[in-house]
């Protein structure tokens, strides 16, 4: 059988569907590329030295009178309290350099949290996908792309992200899927990515962020590799895979 | 607005995902063409006169006991006390002409008592795309397309028929979508419809038939436009749309 040995990949399209995919033997990789995921990449590639992901916002507020820095955003929004909102230029490494912050979004933080009780928790975006998919292939685990989505609606770019893991992972030979959303988002992917950022036009979140100004970090987000750091869950707390 | 005036197509991937895409006001299209809805289009162009969608066996075997022809499956396998499993092939004209049928299945009359509060819910199926494209374009409501899914998973074949819909029906230029899943749904069905039956080589549900002996049916189910019915719900019976 051609799939003999081989890992599998699989992925869910929204935290609401999450109990249905769930494997806590696997590696769940985070998706939520509007911006959480790509936001965290950056401001590990800037420095920062933990990521405390919070699902509330009450929780946030706990830690900014604890003293600590906060992101916190909903809807695209930062929050009057916060020290920064969700845009992945928001961590400069003077501010950041070796500190602990605190860190709450919309979708991509609760999927985080969701996904504690698996083998590793990582967190996954266009702009970490080479080092990930490395890593991962190093690994002996099957892998779950969880996709945070929009308010537990499918979304493009959390999907296409996963259709781009899934691709790596199952050209380098040791991955396989059975999966139909895996292969749906790998589809996506190949139709997607000679143009990636024009193919994200389509996207309903591009719109969500162009209405409020925040549309200028797609192309950001959506080009790989500008990063090697990979953040994963460590006892509630997001470390780089270096100090893990 | 290049979309005023234009009605709204969504597409929902899953029944867990309902909540999250839910109006009252528009009409639901079901799809469950792996096989049920495909069956029962089958079952009306074949001269069935009502058809009561039940969710759970236990209802089905009332039915049963009160003398009517039941079909019942679960996971593809004919249930020991029905009369037909869930194949479009078994219900001949002979058998059912006329008749009212209780019809119980895995996932897809889940999803059709799921939408029971929706203005109009339609059972959908490439075998009669054509018609129920018409017959939605004449109507005056937005419209969502529930995928019924395997298990509560995302699968190829219904999203596939949604975006062919989608396709239909925002070509015809009377409907928009700013949903996501129906962007990608739509994306899937213009690379696959030149070899509709050959990309659906890659469906998970197409190997759990095989396995079973059951993919008999994959070139019937994925043939566009072989009958004119569209079954309707009405008071909990599915009927057809003339006679509704």
């Amino acid at each position: 059988m051609e799939n003999k040995g081989k890992r599998k990949i699989e992925v869910c399209f929204s935290p609401a569907l999450y109990s249905f995919y769930r494997s806590d033997s696997a590696i769940v990789v985070v998706s939520d590329i509007l911006r959480a995921t790509t936001a965290i990449c950056a401001a590990f590639a800037n420095g920062v030295k933990n990521l405390i992901p919070v699902a509330g916002l009450d929780e946030a507020r706990e830690w900014k009178r604890k003293g600590y820095l906060v992101a916190a955003e909903r809807d695209g929004i930062v929050l009057d309290f916060a020290d920064f909102g969700n845009s992945p230029f928001n961590f400069h490494p003077e501010q950041v350099m070796g500190k602990t912050i605190v860190y709450s979004t919309t979708n991509g933080t609760q999927a985080i949290r969701m996904a504690s009780e698996a083998k590793h928790v990582a967190v996954g975006a266009f702009i970490n996908l080479t080092a990930l998919a490395e890593w991962i292939d190093g690994e002996d685990s099957d892998v779950l792309v969880l996709c945070a989505g929009w308010k537990n609606r499918f979304n493009l770019e959390d999907s296409i992200f996963a259709g781009a893991l899934a691709d790596s992972l199952i050209g380098s030979g040791h991955f396989f899927t059975d999966c139909d959303s895996a292969v749906a988002s790998r589809e996506l992917w190949m139709m997607a990515k000679s143009d990636l950022t024009g193919f994200m036009d389509k996207a309903a979140h591009r719109h969500r962020l162009r209405k409020l100004g925040l549309d200028d970090v797609m192309e950001y987000c959506h080009t790989p590799d500008s990063t090697r750091v990979i953040p994963l869950l460590k006892d509630h707390l997001l470390v780089e895979h270096t100090d893990y």
